[in-house]
């Protein structure tokens, strides 16, 4: 017997606080042969979900397609405000090999995706990271940039012609930016005061665009309803770039305005092996092998 | 078909320097059906080997027959040096319900071992912790106090008569002290000192037994080979008194002689859950559920 091809996918939704829409699109992973939902989390400031599911490549790649049009029914662009950059109404869909799958493949399934819904939902689509057909398109950020407002001047410029889908924005629902792309951990850290101004510039601090930690992606964004200010990262590498020490360099940065971080909080699954490295620094391990964890739930 | 019971077996072998009777012992778990060798370490300085051994109850009995029967005869008592207290060759040996087994099960499991190995190698044995036969042998500490060289006159004590076995200690390899608990952590700090006053100091402020954290038992080591000292720990309810907060007490009290931290290092498995708190508490989430745990390797 082949071995079973594991692929995640972690679709972000611009939509975090209406439940009974957020319901609709959860309920297009519940109950799928073949597709786990693993994780998901909404935040009104935000005003997004991020949602974590894994599976075979076909189920996963069907399931995708339904939650991309549901989103693209229920959520109007032209009524949404929230902290997080945002473009799409299905904002971002990466594929993310896990096992017995090479990123060519999770490629494939992207382009598969982006090119059914843009069929059957009329939906601009970008491909980007791995999937990206050229390099200025590699970069979210980059893609993403003018967001939904400016989309309909964006896509007249013939280097932001869209790889699937019609020239023009959908006129609810924006475009979806889908690729492909190696594991990330999603990790914000919330500070004690509600200055946005220090979330920034701690954020450029530590970020490798302006001269921060190599595979570290961060941005200052407001919590209003908390009254506090978030420093949301993106780990693009957590074993060369570790959890700790991005922790260790806003509470660093952090200091210099006399800040105290609040608490942090993940966003979607964490590695394992990324939690025995958090544990063996703050304890001292020389290393801390996976090996020596003891899963109880696996022997239930 | 019944859920699978699952037994976890963490042996004490009072050998830590011979590698080829190390071995001999090792073998005695390597390639038998329905029992799982998952880690093993050892350490010159205590002269003690500790294994820690998964899988279903029969074959955990039988093999934990044989590798004792393997120690008794390797094992001379009387030329045994180290740190670590002992009283038996195979010095101890706990039952650790894991799955779909109850303390009463790992206790008579306990019972067949304690009674088999008496009989077949003529070596007393006492019972401890859950499957003690009477309060004052409960505590290992109390049941190995005077050690292999205090045995003869402990065993004329009948407080101290045997649970199985003659009345007077195996020539060589001493008693055996066989029991079933429920997991532990077994830790230990070292300290960049050679002061084992040190440590024993801060061992005495951190364990239950004088006024430390409920479910922590701590003992002063000194590491001669590192020109260090160790505190050594047991945790035995991990959920109730955790790594960070030990590891937090012993920096604390250490600076008070002002003496960091040098390593520490863990003896036989730890829970994820443990991680997860550890993680939790130094990088601030408000909690981590395991749930949120990413296994790459249950995938492949």
């Amino acid at each position: 017997m082949l071995p079973t091809k594991l692929v995640e996918c972690v679709p972000n939704f611009s939509e975090g606080r209406d439940t009974a829409k957020m319901e609709k699109i959860l309920d297009c992973f519940r109950g799928k042969a073949g597709v786990k939902l693993l994780d998901y989390s909404h935040d009104t400031d935000h005003n997004r979900m991020v949602v974590t599911i894994a599976g075979q490549p076909e189920p996963v790649r069907d399931t995708m397609i339904q939650a991309i049009g549901t989103a693209v029914q229920l959520i109007d662009l032209n009524h949404h405000t929230g902290e997080h950059p945002r473009m799409g109404a299905a904002d971002v869909v990466p594929f993310i090999p896990i096992s017995h799958m090479t990123m060519d493949e999770a490629i494939t399934l992207s382009r598969e995706v982006g090119q059914e819904v843009a069929r059957q939902f009329d939906l601009p689509v970008y491909l980007y990271e791995s999937a990206a057909t050229a390099p200025h398109r590699v970069n979210l950020a980059e893609v993403r940039k003018g967001e939904f407002e400016g989309l309909a001047e964006k896509m007249e410029n013939p280097l932001w012609k869209p790889d699937f889908g019609p020239d023009k924005p959908h006129p609810t629902a924006g475009a979806s930016i889908i690729g492909a792309r190696h594991f990330l951990i999603a990790y914000n850290i919330n500070l004690h005061t509600d200055r946005l101004d220090i979330a920034k510039a701690i954020a450029k601090r530590i970020r490798h665009s302006s001269g921060g930690l190599r595979y570290c992606k961060a941005l200052g964004v407001a919590l209003t309803s908390q009254s506090m200010v978030q420093v949301s990262i993106n780990l693009t590498d957590f074993s060369r770039t570790s959890l700790y020490q991005v922790f260790e360099m806003v509470r660093m940065e952090a200091g210099r305005y006399g800040v105290e971080i609040a608490n942090s909080e993940l966003i979607g699954m964490i590695p394992l092996q990324a939690l025995a490295d958090t544990a063996a620094y703050y304890l001292r391990f020389e290393a801390l092998s996976i090996d020596k964890v003891l899963e109880y739930k696996i022997w239930e």
